[in-house]
């Protein structure tokens, strides 16, 4: 894909990136060791509190889901300068705080994944995953992800 | 080891590696990054469902755990042509779908990590390894692996 | 830093590193990818059993993830030989065994990411992160700290 490429693809999405959350503590918000970069943790905007299965819907997961991965998106611009740096959608745990009979958590984790392939295509935005219901997440939120990236060398 | 070793041990060993399964939604089975083969979270076949400790005993999970294991392998020797070129076993995180008093999520892991041993021998099969009971995992599953390997080049 | 740098940080820390403990089974305390460390889940020393938020305050929480982290570099150091040779800290997902309305997991951690500023400084010791409460952790430890580090070449 052409530098002019995924920018265009958000604006064609209709998708405007959220300025890059801090991370909560003293901690990095991003680390890149050669061509891998690691992100710390990232839940949906807004603070939302609750439990899927119980407070929450497996739609409203996957709005979560898809909002935490605009998070991501923008720490992965910040970290980059820009999204046409990233070779591949390396990785991603979906940790999602789940009632205990519930039975979705994969498709609600399924919001992250989706952006990755509206984003960046399903060459470079195919991802492994793996999921699992949470006891408990930060703030109470309802969805973290915490993700892996490959990207060009500068 | 030799192209022959590890089919030579499986066959010895008697066990016949399932096909692959596909990822159950649009991800990635595996991503390779350099020499590292990040998998997708690998289940046991057949779609048992419930939890250790409640519905499953340890002996059953360990079991659970090994057949996660060959799935695994299945999916590590469909992206490389052969298990030869498997340099370390890297990484095991273990999830339990764990009854809240259940206190052996780590020797149900033991199946995974013993299958290793027995495939790769101990050099090639010494891994690092963390477990975790899990309040939900996809479709129920009681135990699902997620790994790393380090490959040999092409 | 210089050779002598986190050895003497370490003492006027006031910190003597445990003796590496070794890894409960059949498994491996680390594995190095060229310049990735891999390591092994590790809890705090003396084996303490419960939950945060039921058996354990946040307090009592954090100084676990501390100790938990002091196996940690216990494990570096007898992997590399000396933590100077670590150049960054990559990355740490934390368990942590919680009761269901627990809200300070993050805190708990705190306790890990504080000591690796302390040891490594800010600009070494500056991590990702998450975190995730688990419904059970191996011997019902506490916490568990599963982390990756960025070594120099020897």
């Amino acid at each position: 894909m052409s530098e002019q490429t995924v920018a265009s693809r958000l604006e064609k999405l209709g998708i405007v990136l959220p300025k890059a959350s801090g991370p909560a503590a003293k901690y990095a918000n991003y680390v890149l060791v050669n061509d891998l970069l690691f992100l710390a943790g990232k839940g949906p905007s807004g603070g939302p509190k609750g439990k899927l299965g119980k407070d929450y819907t497996t739609e409203e997961g996957y709005a979560f889901a898809r909002q935490a991965g605009l998070e991501v998106l923008a720490v992965v611009q910040d970290a980059l300068g820009s999204l046409d740096r990233v070779k591949r959608v390396v990785k991603v745990q979906g940790f999602i705080h789940a009632a205990d009979h519930y039975e979705e958590i994969h498709k609600v984790l399924n919001g992250f994944s989706d952006l990755m392939f509206e984003v960046f295509g399903e060459e470079k935005g195919a991802h492994t995953r793996s999921v699992l219901g949470a006891a408990a997440l930060r703030d109470q939120l309802p969805v973290v992800v915490d993700t892996i990236f490959q990207v060009e060398p500068e």
